[in-house]
């Protein structure tokens, strides 16, 4: 990335970038004292926001499709950071079966799982992918790219276990499970009640989890850590409420959520006006269970979310697979001033264990700053880091890029943080 | 490196490196299986020797002093490896204390030094340099290159704790002490009986450890390891004896150590006889304890040992910081077939914790080929692997750098594995 990143900070903010990078140690410290009492998940992405006077995730996928956005410098990076992974939670693992998502029409999230895939087969182990579709009944290969091609398979399953079946009869049983499936349709029959270990556990898929009780803890992790940054923890925590109950088709619930998300732009605006901010404060209506940009709504005002037209009540009502969405988190909006070539950038941190890989931005030309850049379809370019998010560089200014990757690659290790309190919370 | 490596393999060796490099899930569930039940030094670098039909490693230096030759490009691979030693041996540490060499006039290094500062300052500890030379009575900056420096400071020691002062009269306690000095000249008093813990231990130093003791754990390793990849363990272990009450200069054990050469050189023969290998077998006489290539002698016959001129008694009687030299290693010489450009190579490859890092080749273009290349001034050409040590390319050849530096990085990482049960078996 030769493009110049853009954003202005606020004091506090830099203030706040300013501790990250020149107390790197108490940072790397607390963390290492962190990760002695939470058992990190497997692996995780996180999507920031940097507003310029707040820089703050948005979202934590358990199960990150995007590995193929990073830049591919950092794979031994990946790599190591996965064997670490493998000995904490399997070590005895030869073989891992991988199940990924059902859309084996989406190029990127193939190319993301070949990349998966490269990752755990560089770290030892025999990978081989195998769908819970069950349009799938034999093994099929999959092209990439003009090399690359993908296979797979279909599951079968005996007693306890499940296997894929060798060509020449045999049989390959892995010892682990990787699930790359956020089971937003549900957990699949097949991998319920197995006796090989489930990579995360399916509790951190959308049936159990939540993306409330994700922002729950990720504002004890803030708290305790902006004590120690003696900031304001506001900077880094999105403000938000739960809400259940909800019908957006029969517009059951509509009063409460007209209150709440009063409530929060009224709490946002005092936060605004403490910190001099002039711009509009603005909430985020999203499922709380689920992904993928479907189930969100952008509101500035309570107004906007009473008179849903149609498609937006339709919009609202279901998720991925058709999920239904009766539960909601009102999140603050958090605005993206961050730009490369005046292209609104919003950056995604990857990790492994307690560790960060890598990351990009999705980067988008059309959209408005307040807008949800992981919409359906995807259409943003990804950008990958160009440098580890590892060595912050106390000599040179927090904008300078290791710099601000550091600074992300800190906010991301809090979310995953709260999503190791979440996962054992769940326990 | 653009340079073609060349180096012709046997087909023993081949078969052996194929494995390697096609079954290198089987290979990493085996070491995963090993460092369970084995605690990794904190560090270590590790010396090979590629005949074409051998390869092996030739020294095991667990003080490791050439951290500025590794590919820069790989830099947060060896801070991620730090910060998981850190966990592992001193989660709670926050400020550290490096014990150099005392060779401050050494630029190479103290460029180490200067690497391996940032290595740990960038994995999150506050590093500061103490040195043990009671030449060195203040805070001392020493240019290594026209933008940085390196500050050495004298140690102080109150009851059983080592500190630096600050400037401003306060003091700078480490929670533990990092060792890269290997204390060739003894132990200092300073660091005995001292409450910090220090990394790696002081049995690591020479005036404990014995090579030999590294080779006969190896010549353990070598061999389950070999189990695994069905190969005969001398395609990696080179044959040693031990001799101790010599005495170079008063010609002292003359006798034993002719009885000693002529026997491995008839074993290296049988080898060679049953590899149809054409080459002469050689020995090197090393000291024991000891490192540097001080006390080292290369000969293909016993007669050699026998009438050493005043010189080369000398040369072997004492080894760095005057040790005097009475118990020395008889090794199987490798000879080196490696080149690059039509240059000696020989292979160097360096761990943190038990990952691999990157590595170098010592580059000699004047020198033969079963010489020893780490000699005293140290005249070769550093030239960084190209690739991290960590992915095998299946697709590709042996001869493949990755594929060639993987193997390297086994083969390494058997050393280091020796090194952990030498290391436990002095406790």
């Amino acid at each position: 990335m030769n493009q110049p990143l853009k954003v202005n900070l606020t004091k506090e903010l830099l203030e706040l970038e300013n501790f990250i990078i020149h107390r790197s140690c108490d940072i790397e410290q607390w963390f290492r004292a962190k990760w002695l009492e939470n058992q990190a998940p497997f692996y995780g992405s996180v999507d920031l926001r940097n507003s310029g006077f707040k820089l703050a995730p948005v979202d934590m996928n358990l199960f990150p499709g995007g590995f193929n956005n990073l830049n591919p410098d950092f794979a031994s990076l990946a790599i190591q950071a996965a064997s670490v992974a493998i000995e904490k939670v399997c070590p005895e693992a030869k073989r891992v079966l991988i199940i990924p998502e059902k859309h084996t029409r989406n190029m990127f999230y193939l190319k993301n799982l070949y990349q998966l895939k490269e990752i755990l087969k560089n770290s030892g182990l025999e990978v081989r992918i195998g769908t819970v579709d069950i349009g799938i009944s034999e093994s099929t290969n999959i092209k990439i790219d003009e090399d690359d091609f993908i296979t797979i398979e279909p599951i079968e399953k005996r007693e306890d276990f499940l296997f894929l079946k060798n060509k020449d009869g045999s049989e390959f049983i892995p010892c682990s499970i990787i699930l790359n499936n956020d089971l937003s349709g549900g957990v699949p029959e097949i991998i319920k009640n197995i006796g090989q270990q489930i990579i995360p556990p399916i509790n951190a898929g959308w049936p159990t989890r939540r993306k409330s009780s994700h922002f729950h803890y990720f504002s004890q992790v803030a708290k305790e850590f902006s004590s120690l940054t003696r900031s304001d923890p506001w900077l880094i925590d999105p403000l938000s409420e739960k809400l259940d109950n909800l019908d957006f088709s029969g517009r059951e619930g509509e009063d409460r959520l007209v209150d709440s998300i009063d409530r929060l732009l009224s709490q946002i605006q005092r936060k605004y006006k403490e910190y001099n901010i002039s711009q509009d404060p603005y909430v985020v209506i999203k499922a709380d269970a689920g992904t993928y940009g479907m189930g969100v709504m952008t509101v500035k005002n309570s107004s906007e979310a009473v008179n849903l037209n149609r498609k937006m009540r339709k919009k609202m009502s279901v998720v991925k697979e058709g999920l239904s969405v009766s539960e909601v988190l009102v999140q603050e909006g958090i605005h993206t001033e961050e730009t490369i070539n005046s292209a609104v950038a919003e950056p995604v941190v990857y990790m492994i264990d307690h560790f960060v890989i890598g990351g990009f931005y999705r980067v988008h030309t059309s959209k408005s700053k307040d807008e949800n850049l992981n919409s359906p379809g995807m259409h943003f370019v990804p950008v990958a880091f160009e440098t580890s998010c590892l060595m912050p560089d106390q000599g040179r200014p927090c904008h300078d890029k290791a710099n601000r990757f550091y600074a992300y690659g800190v906010i991301a290790r809090l979310s995953m943080l709260a999503s190791a309190k979440e996962l054992a919370g769940k326990d």
